[in-house]
Order: structure tokens, then sequence, then C-alpha cells
């Protein structure tokens, strides 16, 4: 069997798909993938997602730079999740985040808030000009 | 404002989880919580989802004795996923899957193909007796 028919896609073709850094285990960002975007993420070794706002194939870094090296391709029991290890090109420490954070999972709560704990890396204004 | 009307629920009232592991960073599943989930688990300090399919809520563990100690609780740059992390307990080493592996994310695709690489820790007729 093709092994993208083995992925149990949902009503609209997607995929939830979660980035960690390879060598942090950081949870780096969560985004989707159609049939197409995982297929092109296998052949290029680099993670390209579906945006679902702009409704089209979104190579991670395209306009940043910041792209993701994958190292690994795993699926989960439900064949319907997919978790990505990646290596985040383009800066060091690496930013996966449009914010020009590291991550993007900065917002940590604490005693009935939420509070931003990660640092601006770089200015978005600077990474998208 | 109300750190729960901070989240940005998508159209089923939901929110995507993931569950990492706090000690070794391990990815350990995915799940999802509507409101009712996610204020269980800041208030009892663990991890309880959104069961899609019983639709109702679901104390992580409550059959198998496999809860998630939730240590900190991260969500993203546009509100709508959170990230858990979380000790797994009732077992050593922790098991997180309903196939008694320690992740959900046991299958790895190489060259074409998905592959079983986690072991099975327990027996899931021993779990679920």
């Amino acid at each position: 069997m093709d092994w993208l028919e083995h992925i149990k896609w949902d009503a609209d073709g997607l995929v939830p798909v979660i980035a960690q850094e390879h060598g942090t285990g950081d949870v780096l960002m969560f985004a989707w993938m159609n049939r197409a975007a995982l297929a092109a993420t296998a052949k290029r070794g680099q993670a390209v997602y579906w945006s679902r706002s702009r409704q089209r194939l979104w190579h991670k870094g395209e306009e940043s730079g910041h792209t993701q090296l994958v190292h690994e391709m795993r699926l989960d029991c439900d064949n319907d999740v997919i978790l990505l290890k990646v290596s985040q090109l383009g800066h060091e420490p690496g930013i996966a985040c449009h914010t020009g954070r590291h991550s993007c999972f900065f917002q940590r709560y604490d005693n009935g808030q939420w509070h931003n704990v990660e640092p601006v890396l770089k200015s978005p204004d600077q990474i998208y000009k």
C-alpha cells in the first residue's frame, strides 16, 4: 500500500503536523499538511505545509529563509497525526515562529494567565522585509 | 480577560493539544480539548481531554491508570494550539499509547513505508482488562 494512503486524512484532506527540533527536543510549531504537502516534504527533505489561511502549499521558510531540514517523519497510532523531527535553519538559534521566537509555544500558563516567556530573537520587521 | 477566553477555539469548540514528556522531551501523544477539558486540566493538574469518538471528557488514564501529571501548559502564537509538559505515570517507563507503547508516534517513515520502531511495553490486554 502507498505510504500516503496509509494516512487517515480528515474531512478537508488534511493531517495535523507537529514539528520538533531534532537536537533539543523542543516542540517548535504545529501546522497542517495535505497529501501534496506531505509528498513534497518527503521528496525535498524540507518541511512543506498546507497553509489553511492562504489555501496553498507553504514551503516553510520561503519568505523568512527559516527552512526546516527534516531528519525523521513519524506517524501516530491512529494514522492521523504526523511528527517531524527537524533542524530549524537560517538563524542560530533556530527561529520557527513568525513572531521571531524560537518556538511558537512561548505563552506559559501561570496562575490564571498566559505569560510570554520566550525572547524575540529577531524582529519580524527584519525577517519579513 | 479570562485565560480560557484567550484561546481561539475551533468551529467545534476544540483546540489541538500536544503532550510532551517533561523529563525526556519525547512527544507522547496528540489529542483535543474543549473548554471544560482545559479548565479541568488546570484545576486537577492532570490531563483531561475531550474524546471526539466518545463525545465526552476523557481523564487520561481513567481506565489504564496511565495518568499524566501536568508540569506546564503552553499556548502557541495563534492562541489555537496547546502544549502540555507532563510526567506519564502508572508504568516505568511511561506508557502514553493505547497500544502499550511509550509514545503514540511509533511509526517511522523510511524509504516509502511506515515501520513500527518502538516496542510494546505492556500488552493492551493487560492494560485494559
